[in-house]
């Protein structure tokens, strides 16, 4: 029996992952290579979670396509014999036209090159990470997983900026983000509870990313990221939708460039520069700082008016999804949203609101609650999948 | 008996009034002068509207004091022996503290110029008004009414945004403008509809800026202006909310540096930018260039996105007022508006929608309609005379 590859290419990490290939793919291995560009550390897993193997590479040229040569080596090991026929890819940017799944040649990797301006901290890293795997292995299938894909749904209206519209046209619009991710949950919620799952959804992914998407019938209507993946909800080091007049003033009063600006909007911001502690909920959680509660309120605070703006957007709401780390671990922000959304019919039922995929909303909730974890990895191997049966 | 006089300078433009000086200020005199800067032309009307004379004073050194003195000489001599015993100016910026009317004072004029930085456009001409009345008429009261005033009771968590600490406090918040035309409306509402006015209210101030207020028993309670005029929904030339990695891309890609930013986000956005028509609603109404229309959709579906955000922010919604050029006459921005929160329980009677101050709301609506025209020289007229009859 085959087998699927997958590469989940972040900033300084790669999360690996091998499938059965199969409709219904089985996780068979697992890797994570953190601290690239730093102190490499790999680690090999079975399904179950068990460390199977660890390494240190030496950190000299130790990059992100490195980092996926030493997970397939690795897990050569392991594959008992397996071949591995397919590999997917999360690819950060598929610009205005990408919508689905494909299979990398090289005039595409060209023109996934092109969209490394709209998203210069990632596309680079997906890239390489590809066209290593193409050189090293000319006959295996790459697939790019658009994290903007998803959204290319959207009606027009909600992917365009108030500005002169040469520039829209140049591609700066609302493209969302964390698209295969809502795309594995949609699906999930559809398996869960199909009749809610054809209604007004919004799924609420947060991480140390975040953001939230208006889904209606398993389509995309809007989300709360932009043209860049810091627009929106505030998040770990990020600071969500910020008034443009403050980067004039920053510029103009503190004498900012553009790298300090990225530097204060991305990695100063959100928990972090509100708190002044830690970008870390679980540590925010655990302080009694009254810095950490009210970088937490702010948290919930701004997912609250952000679901408002995206109830507009589907005339109404049925239900909520909980996702990504926070969404699926942090008991205090779910009961907080719940709360704060009342006004919306939201009532949490407590008891259920723990540990697990679950609904969490009480019986009598008008709108529906539920927690589901996401597998991003998954659904790019289920992704693969398809285009592997049907070529 | 003695009157108030009312200065309201703009970025090209004063509005002068004069108003009995009454707890209930009855308009005797009105003035504009328009072109400052270019080719000033000056006109006075009486309360009715008619036209009493018109100047096109020199462009040379003709500034917002000129403008100023020019209105106070012209006046005096329609004013049938009444003295000007106070003078009301609308001051854009009080910044953190100032939430409420005072009297300028050397050292508040000094205070208020700090607060340039934080309103360039607009916080020089104000000022310069001031002093320029002041150093004319020592003895004559001037009184600063703050467009930020009014929302000063947010609760903080709606004044901040998600940055370092440090930069909140020194300033970079949320303030929100248009208060003194919220204030007044919210009076008015008070007279119109005493308990609905108790209730949760969206304000919707449309005109060439453009922001939306939401009120909770007459207090602010949220704003979509944020630190500085351009946030929040899309106008008639600025861009209104839009990613902060837009302007970093605008730079990083097109080489922009911060005037042309500035330029950009204040002058050649919103329904100037996308329809590459007209900034002026009614043109764009008038036209049948599908750019025309995509650019009034927009602005519609920014209005809908951001009252979603605001219910949210109110726990709900019970009335929305329409004000502003726009708002009190454009009926298809009405009717698209209302339309569009039919989710929220707004239904609206075509028939009651026209020209004129009036509910517009059917009687099945569960939340209330109305269209109420805004005055912002009789507000900072009757906040001169309660400083005056206090004093």
């Amino acid at each position: 029996m085959s087998s699927i590859a997958v590469v989940n290419a972040g900033s300084s990490s790669i999360k690996f992952a091998v499938f059965d290939a199969a409709a219904a793919p089985q996780l068979r291995l697992k890797g994570l290579v953190e601290g690239i560009g730093a102190t490499p550390r790999a680690r090999l897993s079975n399904a179950a979670g068990e460390t199977l193997l660890t390494e240190s590479p030496p950190p000299e040229g130790f990059d992100h396509a490195a980092a996926t040569r030493t997970m397939m080596r690795i897990a050569a090991d392991w594959l008992d014999g397996k071949d591995i026929s397919i590999m997917g890819h999360r690819v950060v940017h598929g610009g205005p036209d990408f919508a689905a799944p494909l299979i990398v040649t090289g005039d595409i990797a060209e023109r996934l090159a092109s969209f490394i301006p709209l998203a210069p901290l990632h596309q680079p890293h997906n890239l390489a990470v590809i066209r290593a795997m193409h050189a090293e292995h000319p006959n295996l299938p790459q697939v790019a997983c658009f994290d903007t894909a998803f959204h290319r749904v959207q009606p027009p209206i909600a992917q365009f900026f108030a500005i002169p519209r040469k520039y829209s046209e140049a591609g700066v619009r609302r493209y969302g983000f964390h698209g295969i991710s809502y795309q594995y949950v949609t699906g999930r919620l559809r398996e869960i509870a199909p009749e809610i799952a054809k209604g007004r959804v919004i799924i609420a992914h947060l991480g140390n990313g975040a953001s939230l998407c208006a889904v209606k019938d398993g389509r995309s209507v809007a989300s709360t990221m932009g043209f860049t993946a810091v627009d929106g909800l505030m998040m770990g080091t990020r600071c969500g939708a910020i008034d443009p007049g403050v980067l004039l003033h920053m510029i103009d009063q503190y004498g900012f460039g553009p790298r300090e600006i990225e530097d204060l909007i991305y990695r100063k911001s959100g928990l972090l520069g509100v708190s002044g502690i830690s970008s870390d909920m679980r540590t925010l959680r655990a302080s009694s700082e009254p810095a950490a509660r009210e970088a937490t309120a702010l948290f919930v605070y701004r997912i609250l008016r952000e679901i408002g703006s995206l109830a507009a957007a589907l005339g109404g709401l049925d239900a909520i999804v909980f996702t990504g780390g926070i969404g699926e671990n942090d008991k205090e922000t779910r009961a907080e949203v719940c709360e704060g959304c009342a006004w919306l019919g939201v009532a949490l039922d407590p008891a259920a609101n723990q540990p697990g995929e679950q609904r969490i909303s009480a019986a009598r909730s008008r709108v529906a609650v539920f927690v589901i974890k996401t597998n991003e990895e998954l659904e790019i191997a289920k992704s693969a999948w398809e285009i592997l049966s049907a070529g």
